[in-house]
């Protein structure tokens, strides 16, 4: 397979912007072609997950009627419509020798997808691929499996209606767990790995291969309430970026209030939280402002919750604020409300994390809101790609020189 | 070590243009004023570098007088006079939702270098790491070792000159191996680590650390002179290409030449080289085009021989060329001659390397060359920063979102 893989990664790379766009289109046809096919799958992998008695989340995830269908169709032609990036060449200018030089975005070679229950994400993953030129692996959830087995014919004949290599996306034949082993080793193969799933599965990869991944870990993200902040917008986003959606990422786990202002926001924020169902824990000072609130540990400030439960604390300052979130923090999305132009540019230029926000939800913290179109995932690393990692940051640049013969005299 | 690095990386992130600029003017001062100190810990080092019989190129390198404290001066007003690239927002645009969304430059945090016996290296990487606002581990080669040292302090007094941390920037106290084994350790205090030196070194950093390396292991650099080359042109670029400097990594290793103009170029140019003391290796065919030519052997194709020896081989076509530079490269830099527009934009297109250029010669594959200003080395890889990696190299991006309050709604 990582053979297939570099051989069709190579044919790929030098594919028009028009054959790709065919084989998209074409792979959305065929899906919507084998909807029969791919919902009967689909039902065989639901009824295991209920006989394994799966989590309900999990099963929710998992399922693929006509509007899933539908959704997975609409995404294909979204990256369809996105700039194609390979080739493209910038910073193009004359140098005192004569050269010209410039630098040319290239794909990234052979990508492997490694992800859990959701099988839309074959379909997305074989669109981004193809779109940035790449060849892929994927390894899909055995929760999923059927669906994917069912899912990955169509993409291949989409492939090859285009003439495009039908090994450039490869399903893996099977769930066993030995499989992802040999697939940490292809180091000649691979060259990038990008896991979506548990903090286990990443760590396992990181511990155990020397290829390249693009991840994070956690998502424990910080709103920072300043004194200067306008208390109705501090309070709105604070409660958007917890309560909007729960298990992403993205989602609100510290909020930090300055001393100032927590008689403010505090009291009517909590009550909005205690009627969505949102358990807080805080720090003593915090506690002052809120009846009933449980006391929170030193653990608590480390927590991604993922759930309705928030840490809460009353912080003296801003430099206590980005001391606090540069310390418990995950580097992944941060947001400060104020109206103080000062300090928000200070929290931006501060705060050491892959998105940093300012007056807004941390929530939007999201390939689709930056305008990247689509996202593979969101990387919290300072190597290649950081934030949200859409085409671009499955790419790669090369020098280009133009010259008419020049010489270099040392 | 790690730790204070860690710390001092936090204040260099957010220290100002000014005081960057001030500490390495402070830094060229401080070594103007301990040229005595200077020379005299390199006559220490040159004197044993004799005794233990240490390579003449290499007590070529090694050598510190005022010629080459001069130009180490030169190149840290050089990295002042560089663009800060901290801060640097691009792409700030507003998104449907009316937030909007940029990408900051920031620093990596903490780099590593390790490097042979060049003490001017320490220098160097000083000026660029405390430009880029990075703090720096800095671990010179033992023949180095008080050069290094009386370095060292005129870094740290500079930087306590302009108010930034001393630590910015460290020194190790030993050339003690087991040092360096610690170093590759030191995931959670070292960001990157960027080796300069020996293929072995560089291999053992990789297998033995998770911290990701900027590196590049050989440099088997092509020519391909096209059928719709200019001859005279193609004979200088391979000329200058292999003899300008022969120890470099960009230098030309491998000539690939079109069969239909072989007899045109090879035999004035074989007898340029012979001159020059250079030695061809070619294959059959182009053995039939110069007299007295070796026989190359499929191991000559991998070569980087990094001397007076050069591998010649006819090929049939572009394709051909295309085909043995991607199998027997080393993703370095390589260089198409001709005069041919639909060929010079396949070979630019489908040669994967680092740097791919159309008539010129490959030595000018360089940072200085290329307008980045200096260079902490050459990477191959696609993570990342390829090809020359300059002062945007040692950094990374951040998403910054600015609103007016906006909420997500899914």
């Amino acid at each position: 397979m990582g053979q297939a893989a570099r051989a069709a990664s190579r044919h790929l790379a030098s594919a028009s912007t028009e054959a790709k766009s065919e084989a998209l289109r074409a792979i959305a046809d065929e899906v919507d072609q084998d909807r029969v096919a791919i919902k009967s799958a689909n039902a065989i992998d639901m009824s295991n997950a209920e006989k394994n008695g799966i989590d309900q989340p999990l099963i929710d995830r998992l399922l693929l009627d006509d509007k899933g269908i539908d959704r997975m169709i609409e995404g294909v032609h979204q990256v369809d419509s996105l700039k194609d990036p390979v080739g493209e060449v910038t910073d193009l200018s004359y140098q005192p020798s004569g050269i010209q030089v410039g630098k040319m975005r290239v794909p990234l070679g052979v990508i492997a997808m490694i992800y859990e229950s959701r099988p839309n994400v074959t379909v997305d993953a074989a669109a981004l691929s193809v779109k940035s030129g790449n060849a892929c692996l994927l390894r899909g959830g055995s929760e999923a499996f059927e669906s994917n087995q069912a899912i990955g014919p169509c993409v291949s004949r989409g492939l090859k209606r285009a003439g495009l290599p039908e090994r450039a996306v490869q399903l893996f034949p099977t769930t066993d767990r030995a499989a992802v082993g040999e697939l940490l080793k292809l180091n000649d193969y691979v060259d990038v790995i990008v896991p979506r799933g548990g903090k286990g599965l990443i760590e396992r990869i990181m511990r155990e291969s020397m290829i390249p991944v693009i991840k994070h870990l956690d998502g424990i993200c910080h709103v920072y309430v300043d004194e200067a902040a306008d208390v109705r917008m501090a309070q709105d986003i604070a409660f958007n970026s917890k309560v909007e959606k729960y298990a992403v990422c993205n989602a609100l786990e510290t909020l930090l209030v300055h001393r100032e202002v927590a008689g403010d926001v505090l009291p009517e924020l909590a009550q909005r939280y205690s009627e969505e169902g949102v358990a807080l824990r805080g720090c003593q000072s915090a506690r002052q402002f809120v009846g009933a609130m449980a006391e929170a540990t030193e653990d608590d400030w480390y927590a991604e919750y993922l759930g309705p439960t928030l840490a809460v604390r009353v912080v003296d300052g801003l430099d206590s604020a980005i001391a606090h979130i540069n310390q418990y923090g995950s580097q992944h999305t941060d947001c400060i409300v104020t109206e103080n132009y000062t300090r928000a540019r200070q929290f931006v230029a501060e705060v050491d994390s892959a998105s940093v926000l300012v007056n807004t939800s941390t929530q939007f913290a999201d390939g689709f809101e930056y305008g990247l179109g689509a996202e593979v995932g969101i990387s919290t690393d300072k190597i290649h790609a950081r934030g949200p990692v859409g085409l671009e940051g499955l790419t790669s640049q090369k020098y280009v020189v133009y010259g008419t013969g020049q010489l270099r005299h040392r």
